[in-house]
């Protein structure tokens, strides 16, 4: 019983992501198919890299992931095999792995070249339809990965920029990475020393909040969010919107004594 | 075949949902996720009541619910498993199974406590991951629901407050709860005399519609809903956005001979 | 293992789909079913039948398609299943299977007749649920389709307009048909000269891109689509948007020697 689950920024209301449903249910009818989720922002790799890298885990071993934010499409990028662990990717080789990749350990990198596992017309468009869905399909009958094309060092795999925190002597100095549809902030700090004060904007914050009620209406509240990241919310409020916060602004951890 | 159905407050665009799936898959490969919906308001627990009450006497026996608006999480609200008749609800005890509990029989109430059965850490922020989604998949997996914690008696259920119509001799006065998609505003009001005069703001409506085309394009038109409340619409457009409608205005049916 | 795919404008944030679902379950426990989309906009026949054009041949054989978009819904309308050589539609006859009809051969016409495959009660506002989600999940039961009621001819489909492009001696003048969610624009051409100008508003371009980071920035650029019509695009960003474009917008291809 094998799971394809899939995460696109192709949005909901086209048709794109029931076609490479519709492809994947071709190749093999008795593969499950779960969304992850398609609302992506358009092109936007680093967000479709740090959702993967939230979800992948709590999925069964040997579930297929299928993440398709491809600007590239079309080009020489390439699309991809990689293999985890317990996990198998397919997807281009344009960083929507890179977070995976930090915490995990590639076991194998596969090109995907073989043209017998993907549809008889390939678009210039839509590899999620042509390529990457039938492969996956393919995969999950047991297809096994050297069949798709030659082995590629996992240095070949093509990295994004991920943020990560400067750690000085007395501070963190991190920043905002995402946020949810609550208009949490998610920061890339993860682990607090046990007495700090986090600095963002004017504001001097000195404790963490073990719910999201505890927090305070008009000033910024942290939390350990579920990613394990440290958040910044207002309780039953978006703190995106009230504080017009970006991604990139600055989050300091100051220790303290 | 057990059916597990999905709702939850969590939106589209983030790994929220498909991490409670992958959770699901892991500890129950065979069991189907059905989604009702997952962009109920954030933190709205009165639709996501509503909208769970609208839907879940159309799955099969046994079905699974499990729902999630929980601006709570991490407080001392209760997540608990309510059993009726025929279906079993996983959820925080915020009211959420409120409209159910309404209309249908609660035969046990179970508070969840036993953290064999919960992920192995439980964040404060999601436990729609870390203990709803493990919950609702190890009772698809057949573990007696006795197994989960103590028996709470049905009265602990927390209610939250649902407008009933004030019935008078001569007139109903309900008001309008909800608006579906489509702009069209759900009222309160099930049972309508023979007679009839509905009055909203300053118009009198003495007729309901039998379809949504026959209603008249500049006035509010009556008919009675999918779920048996009395509806008000404008046909082809959205009654809620040309009235600026309002969850909470009156809606008042007097009664002619 | 049977397919039951899903293409409505009910949105995602009522119940309405999950309702579907619930009734398709409990009809069928073992029928599988996959969304297509549920974003059309509301009452947007054309987009359905568009959309559920672009997808239904990367579906397995036999898959019974429920498309519902439906605002003459509880009047006279038609409530039908079409037949292909492959394929089954279950839908109120308004046009949605225009595009299908187009491009494909219809085999067979049942009117939905028979009160015995639907709900007990039907709504006046929601055959989704208590007609058209019953009937296709008793098809996938194997109840042969002539049970359903009675056979009618083909020439009785309604037909929507479907803008085709205008074919002279030295030009072909089309027109936009509709948007993806990237903002790019599909025409309703298919087939290019080897040599053309295509005009759009004042910019004439006179090459096709192989993909879409080879657009230039400020100017309209084209690309054989997904589905194999001309589309209109803006390297990483929105055409719809960023030019204002409008569904009806006229294309003209010019053939140049």
């Amino acid at each position: 019983m094998h799971v394809i689950a899939l995460l696109t920024d192709f949005g909901l209301k086209d048709g794109f992501v029931g076609a490479m449903k519709g492809v994947i249910k071709s190749i093999n009818p008795t593969v499950e198919i779960v969304d992850i989720t398609h609302e992506i922002e358009p092109f936007d790799i680093f967000q479709g890299a740090l959702t993967l890298y939230s979800v992948y885990r709590y999925f069964p071993p040997y579930t297929i992931f299928v993440a398709v934010v491809d600007p590239g499409v079309g080009t020489k990028r390439e699309p991809i095999i990689v293999e985890t662990e317990k996990y198998i990717f397919v997807l281009p080789n344009n960083g929507l792995i890179s977070f995976v990749q930090k915490y995990d350990n590639i076991r194998r990198v596969i090109l995907i070249e073989n043209s017998r596992f993907m549809l008889n017309r390939i678009s210039e468009t839509f590899h999620g339809r042509d390529i990457f869905a039938p492969v996956a399909s393919f995969i999950s009958r047991g297809v096994p990965l050297n069949l798709f094309g030659k082995e590629k060092s996992p240095d070949s795999l093509v990295k994004i920029p991920i943020p990560e925190p400067k750690v000085y002597n007395d501070k963190i100095e991190g920043e905002i990475i995402s946020f949810d549809r609550f208009g949490n902030a998610i920061t890339n700090i993860k682990d607090l020393p046990e007495h700090f004060t986090v600095i963002f904007r004017d504001y001097k914050i000195a404790d963490l909040k073990s719910n999201f009620l505890e927090g305070e209406k008009d000033k910024p509240n942290l939390i350990v969010g579920s990613t394990g990241f440290l958040e910044i919310f207002l309780p039953q409020d978006s703190f995106k919107n009230r504080f017009n916060a970006k991604r990139g602004e600055k989050v300091i951890v100051k220790e303290e004594e």
